[in-house]
């Protein structure tokens, strides 16, 4: 039986379990105070091309998606994304646990679109009801999305353009960015990225990681920078990690040697392999997306075939007789696992 | 100039008013523990056939949904509302600053179809994935709806049945039932939506009171009982009004002598009249619906016209060149304003 | 049978319910955006001497100490008060409803010490762990205090004094600031208080009007001004009246010809009346209060004999055999009803 | 330079970091779907003498407080617990950001005394007001508490007997559980305490783990039971951590040829030492505690010498020239360490 449920599923990269075996000797302050997580902190500043960005390293993407969308969007507010977003459909209520509205736009391909912002915005202000309404407050988009796209920079820049003019900030939620920023076509870098978004993520459960996800406020100015006393924030929602240390080790290692980077693109390398030979063997692609989740259109036959030798993840009915499955790379998947699984299609 | 704005823009009621002023040589207790509040919930009870309904007096209306949602629906669940209900669209986030998500269905002139609430709930269930999404636990709908229409018995009775399939309680928004129960063609009576319902409110608001909402909890088997303690959620939510006897006297002037049902049905008639001069003339009614909001596509130059002598509800823009516009009538609309709106038509 | 149990046992003063009468034959916009308002915003404004105060109303005590504490009050910081203030004791968990820790000091006869306030926050921000404790973020005092007891215009300085070295907003509860400003040896009038604090509120519901606080933000300044889109956190806490102009139209009459002072100074005449009797007959007033709460310590055969013609409040049990009972008069109670009362001692 | 300043400063014992080696080749469901949790669990079962037992693994103390306090307390409730407990002061406000009030009793050296919590629950039966209070709907203690005191079987057998009788869960806080039950004197085994508390959880953090908490519940009758969908609102509280295996591949070491308690016996007996060093050279304990954390009042000289050689924990100032510091041994404390310490006391 191989694996293509998810790329969550195997503890973490070599190289983080080691750098984590070899700081066991030593003692630690708690709660990121630690110049190992200084030193992550260094390390990513560099490669985001942030010198004064304020980092602050948490634990899981829902975790991190409810913290800083609670920090940052002001009380009267809800948060913007595309209905398909990933806290607006699978994080059981998190955001409104913390007292925040999920505004949603359509999706296309699981992106927002720059014109579709402004016009929600732009109909939203003409209301002459608007002050018994929420207001939009902050724009979360997600990169890749949930269905394995990718912005282009200029996509990107409009939603952040469109964001700024109402008094927004873009959050990127980048629990696959590392996925996202070496898909084959994707123009954008990390500093690409860090200029455009107001606070981003750098996710590193799904990204070599056992577990961690390293919030980057750019601080480039007020509507960039930490909300005052954030440590605090995270704490209140439960989401301080004790030994901080723990996080900062594995960023260190993995933004250590591009390692980040290095094994993220292995994913989309076995992924491309994997679709072309879908297409080769006529298979229905969902969607047209260039990182690791390739979502395909399936009868049952073919999936009650599959799923004899193969674990994949199930999307949603596509109607009676098809079902959309995932088929998911990671930075862990081997040539040899991809080899069986085209075999087997 | 005279206005059709709302439904809201009277104090009250004569009588309701005379039963103030006739209590204020007494000393009553605070909290809606007196006498005047136990008999107008006798009242009340009668009216609605059902001599064990657990009655709650509260201010407003977005409160109420507030406090009523909050109350019945698992801290894991969300509330069912279509989408241009009055919870998802009109209240400020009140439901989600309570920490449950506004799940929406579309909406068929602003009503829920039992079908399509079925549909949604097999889906959810069905979905592999519904532990780490918000379960429906409430269904919320309204009477009349936003835009005006009425549920039929049968209907409301179809959405009741899939509610309690999925383990749900029904909660009908009752803020203008007055005027959705006396509708030309409604086929249901108050203690029809009383049978059928688990919890709804008689709104008083709208409906000649100066303000108050009863929330009718119809205690006939645990889904319909109230919540243990349920006036110390009110409290919390700030929703305890002291001098809870004015709200008794206004609920039992109301619940007197058929007043509720009697002053609510002129509004039905002004606004059939004003119905029947639309199409008369012409005018492109934008929904079909037989209570107290009249909703019309107009042009700008026809508002403008209007607009000089009569005001009117802004709706939303329908398209470059038109805008839907609200005439809404009330319990204290007289003929001579309906006359005089008729002329200007 | 007489009634000294609270404040808000009679519907409203003749003069308030007149106003309402006198306003029934007109149509008003909704939320408080009416004329009316207007008038009484503008003489509220006066009587403060803040030309600039912004000021909006709402229904009762606990939702205004709710909407207020929660809108100033920053996400990672709790409400300092005294153990015995409203907010922390009978208020149903509003505010930690709406996310915010009460944080308590002593009190002395139901006041805050500035003294003590300071020392709180010193050790506060002195303790090297305070980013993983709640923060000091606003001040609340009321005047009167649950005891019936009033600041001096020195003390009220003081606190506000530390309030603003510390970075927090002084919020006055004035749910009986009537009864406060025209005590026997008040040494404050509303300008001074309106001076000194950066928010308070007009209590309405204990001091003539049927409900309805008016909340002034005193905005001079930054810490003073009232929260951006503050309307929009009134509706989402389900606090914003549909007919604002009905509390528009009380403080305007409580506001003309000064009503609203003249009539609390009756309770205060009323009490000190009866508390001179007390003292005459060897009673043991519980707390030195100049207000109309009146707390004093009583044996068992004494309430019995008491409570078979006048209705009284309960406070606590003192000791096995003693217990202290509330006292209460307001703006109605009537030389008659003093006097029956005084007899009954 | 040595450290006495936590127990969580070391990353985890090398028996649970290998166990996560062992597992890296492998891939695993998310989110605790996976063997090893199930392994782990049936473990902790056994060692709990709790074969119904229903286990979820969280990832940090202050979360699974907030998490566990939320599910179980009603909505109308707040949790009691000594004022020095860890919601109470240490938590930057998670429990009222989840919406409930922490009501306080005294501590006794850390500790709640059963007859204290029956008065505070009698009182506030008895007050008439209490519809208007937080009720007391959960009770929260630790062992050991935060000042490392540990309670008999009776004081919690009292405990829980209060607390049920006024229909309350218990909940204890185990976040130093293997602390707390390894000490000298103390009278519980786990299964002792299995039986009295409803639910509980077994630290790992400060126990051996890198992270991880398991959360028990007795599930021996309804107010034992896991409330429903408790995995929903882990993951609505952003508690859920993606790769669940990695804690039960801990919690799998920890409970294996009873590591747990092994390893925390050890820090007891390092303490031992320290405590009787610090009595036989006449330094002032500030508590007698058994358990791995001392409290120690020193004069500022004293401070000063140790602390050029060794990390101790602040705890609070005594007096002017007086503070208590606290002295922390681990489950990795080694004999060196502490004969480094005593040398320098």
């Amino acid at each position: 039986m191989i694996s293509f449920e998810n790329d969550y599923s195997r503890a973490a990269h070599p190289a983080v379990l080691d750098a984590i075996a070899r700081i066991n000797e030593n003692l630690y302050p708690g709660y990121g105070m630690d110049p190992i997580c200084e030193r992550a902190k260094a390390k990513i500043r560099e490669a985001c091309a942030l010198p004064e960005a304020d980092i602050h390293f948490l634990v899981g993407g829902t975790q991190t998606n409810q913290v800083v969308i609670d920090a940052v969007t002001p009380p009267y507010a809800g948060v913007v994304a595309v209905e398909s977003g990933h806290p607006n459909v699978h994080e059981a209520g998190a955001i409104e646990y913390s007292g925040h509205k999920v505004l949603t736009l359509p999706h296309h391909d699981g992106k927002m679109d720059a014109a579709e912002l402004d016009e929600y915005c732009a109909t939203f202000y003409a209301d002459g009801n608007h002050d018994h309404m929420v207001f939009p407050g902050c724009v979360y988009v997600s990169m890749s999305t949930e269905y394995g796209t990718v912005y282009s920079k200029a996509e990107l820049e409009a939603i952040a353009d469109v964001a700024h003019r109402y008094d927004m900030p873009l959050f990127v939620d980048g629990a696959r960015l590392g996925y996202g920023l070496t898909a084959t076509g994707c123009d954008m870098t990390l500093p690409d990225l860090a200029r455009i978004a107001d606070v981003f993520y750098i996710g590193g459960t799904k990204v070599g990681a056992m577990f961690g996800e390293a919030v980057v406020f750019a601080n480039r100015d007020a509507r960039s920078a930490a909300p005052r006393h954030f440590l605090t924030e995270i704490k209140q929602h439960g989401a301080l990690l004790a030994k901080g240390f723990l996080l900062g080790a594995q960023f260190d290692a993995l933004f250590t040697d591009d390692l980040y980077f290095r094994i993220a693109r292995n994913a989309n390398v076995q992924a491309d392999r994997i679709r072309a030979a879908l297409r080769a063997k006529g298979y229905t692609l969902t969607f047209e997306a260039p990182t690791n989740q390739i979502f395909v259109t399936l009868d049952r036959p073919t999936i009650d075939r599959l799923e004899r030798d193969v674990r994949l993840g199930f999307m949603e009915k596509a109607d009676e007789s098809h079902t959309v499955m995932r088929i998911c790379t990671s930075w862990a998947t081997t040539d040899e696992e991809t080899d069986r699984l085209i075999a087997l299609l």
